[in-house]
């Protein structure tokens, strides 16, 4: 009998794995080039914690349970929950504070192509300033993050809740509906407009409105915006998003994100609490579609019972890169280990351990036989790992202290002395790691 | 009202995690020049596979709990278990397999100084080979990896488990009570003998073997081989134990810890699923005390319905890591950002944005100002924040092309050319990150 594993849950292999951490270790690379700094906080949460946010659907999704002392507890659907909880409970951080997290998160959802139980999402958040800089400079490290990775042409699509909130304002819409009609522009791109307007309707809007918030979604870029200007002029909570959008438009250039947004007033971004600039980053290239999105959040902080406390965030999709990305990166899966001592006789596997420490005390990663295999299949192993070099250690070569250092590709072996391995090795295209200290 | 956190968890603020990550990364560069690679598997195990193992206190420790689909599932409650699920679902993997994972796993326990409902863990195992050099390499890796933390005066304790079992065998004890009579045995150093014997006895063990058992216990190092070998010599067992202990001490200088190794018949390490050498690390600097532990593990694997397939692991606490250098590492916690980029007036923002991302394209990490604060509130964040450098833009400067760049901690000015900060800033000590690609 086999065991397997949850559902919508994976084990990454080595192979696996490496491509994950080069993606990973990039973006954290460009999130620190950015001045973000890492926090982790627990996948446990009391449930009050993740029942606070509210979204009847993600409480749906939460991995929900007792511990064994009878506490409701639940594992982390997001990372932002959790950073508003800390920010709550340690008002005196500097301000801003901008903060990376890298990890897990986990959700009870249908699996499908691309969509997991546990997966990894890569956010920034920049809490403490209400400013569209801040949301600019998220924006603008996550697309960084994406041409560290390879990506161009991107798009990145903005809109904001107030102009939409407006927007239900000035159509005298009730508000108990508004969150039911956001919901049903947010997938006007994946269902179509005969879908929405249907959704619309059925929430008891009348036909004159459905058609004015559909018109609402046909204009894009500065279009869009003189047509909102116009139409919602009235309402100074509209007003106060278009010249949000308008801010984010002028700051375009200087962040490096010229030519690249659009304004789409169908964007809503699913999650209830957002209060600003919302935004969605798609790029053409490698066919990857929406792979970050996040938004402004100035009331979530408050719930947790902190003081009012401005802040937005992006999130880049981590499972939809390692997806993308993990054909072509094939060449991250070679292993660490440059050499590896093959040792000819049980008898001199001490000396074969020896001159492996030796190396790895030189910064070479290096591995030696654990097996007491015959020479033969020693090389068939390393070959079979993909390690490049094999150092041949038998009696006649500890007398003589000339080694025979192969070149595995090339099936070329080189007499070498043992000093000069390492050097032998970078020349021939092995770097060295830096040597432990 | 503030929202906690679940007990015996944590959260880590950024300057707690950049000592942490220190340490994790440290770990994992030691890891890999040994030749370990990284797997990752996920959190949620099927109950049936973390059941097990078996382990009945473990078993209550584990957090378990019913997803909306009535599967029973639970948190792993350590890194060993998943390997095992994953060697026997993967026969096909080269051996030996020789893979590391550092990542959280979850305990139900009470918390206590040092001792968290979740903690990191930092494995190593080699799968594949029954050789002692496996176990070897698995020690001497952990000890590598604790050097490079800057530990020393390291003591390995080691036992095998064929010793321990050749013992009661000899001794005549039934089987159902052995493994009551090794947790007794296991808390000789921390309860002392007297209660060792109370609890040997209570198991219904006579008088007379109390004793002998407690013998055993006596001897270290040389001694205690030459004993065990004359008391067991009639159990291949043990003997089998015995010429293993022996090999780990001829090895022992070959993989660096010769004059570190001693032999102690009480180690037993408290999991049940060893089966041959037992061992634990402590050193002797920073009053660490028992730093890594583990063992080999040979029959594992076949549990899980896979081939019968050695094993053998070690697994470094970084929680204890952490809490021992957490004081010594406060240099780590510096930011990651070099430059601070301030800006003079509202309508200098865009350049001081374009100033940032032109240091951070080569490669310096860098912030501007997110807030619209005056100067000196911009002066005093970066200094609040630790970072070295601030370059000042205003109008003038934007003008002539010459900047100050201000030494935070000598409070001394440069004036600088803008194609100048990157050479400047590597002079005066902030070294430049890879520039992203």
């Amino acid at each position: 009998m086999k065991f397997g594993k949850p559902r919508g849950t994976r084990d990454f292999l080595p192979e696996e794995m490496k491509i994950r951490r080069e993606i990973m270790d990039r973006i954290r690379a460009i999130f620190e080039l950015h001045g973000f700094e890492e926090m982790d906080t627990p996948a446990l949460e009391l449930w009050e914690v993740l029942a606070t946010k509210g979204g009847e659907e993600v409480e749906r999704q939460i991995y929900k349970f007792q511990d064994k002392g009878g506490r409701w507890l639940g594992l982390r659907f997001d990372l932002t929950v959790p950073l508003a909880r800390v920010i709550s409970n340690n008002p005196d951080l500097p301000k801003p504070f901008k903060r990376y997290c890298i990890s897990k998160v986990w959700r009870y959802e249908e699996p499908q192509s691309g969509r997991f139980r546990e997966f990894v999402q890569a956010d920034i958040d920049i809490v403490g300033t209400p400013r569209i800089e801040a949301d600019m400079e998220c924006l603008s490290t996550a697309v960084d993050a994406l041409r560290e990775l390879g990506f161009d042409g991107f798009e990145v699509k903005i809109n904001n809740r107030k102009i939409l909130e407006g927007m239900v304002e000035v159509l005298g819409v009730e508000n108990r509906i508004a969150d039911g009609i956001f919901h049903a522009l947010d997938r006007l791109e994946k269902v179509g407009e005969g879908e929405v307007a249907r959704a619309i309707r059925a929430l008891g809007v009348e036909e004159g409105k459905v058609s004015r918030l559909l018109d609402f979604t046909r204009f894009k870029g500065d279009e869009a915006i003189a047509y909102v200007e116009n139409e919602l002029r009235s309402n100074s909570k509209a007003v106060e998003g278009i010249n949000e959008l308008r801010r984010m438009m002028e700051l375009s250039k200087a962040f490096g994100l010229d030519g690249t947004i659009v304004v789409d007033f169908s964007l809503v971004r699913g999650l209830d609490y957002y209060t600003g600039p919302v935004f969605e980053v798609k790029t053409k290239s490698k066919g990857i579609g929406s792979i970050a999105g996040g938004g402004r959040y100035d009331r979530l902080i408050e719930k947790f019972g902190g003081a009012p406390t401005p802040a937005t965030g992006i999130s880049l999709g981590v499972e939809r890169l390692y997806e993308v990305l993990s054909g072509e990166m094939k060449g991250c899966t070679a292993p660490a280990t440059k050499v590896f001592i093959a040792s000819i006789g049980e008898e001199n596997i001490p000396e074969s351990v020896k001159i492996c420490r030796e190396l790895i005390k030189n910064g070479i990663p290096s591995e030696t036989d654990l097996m007491g295999r015959k020479l033969g299949r020693q090389l068939e192993y390393a070959s079979s790992r993909g390690i490049p070099f094999v150092l041949i250690v038998g009696s006649e070569e500890l007398r003589t202290g000339t080694f025979k250092l192969r070149e595995m590709e090339r099936k070329i072996e080189h007499p070498v002395r043992l000093e000069d391995v390492p050097s032998f090795i970078t020349k021939l295209g092995g770097s060295p790691q830096q040597a432990p200290g």
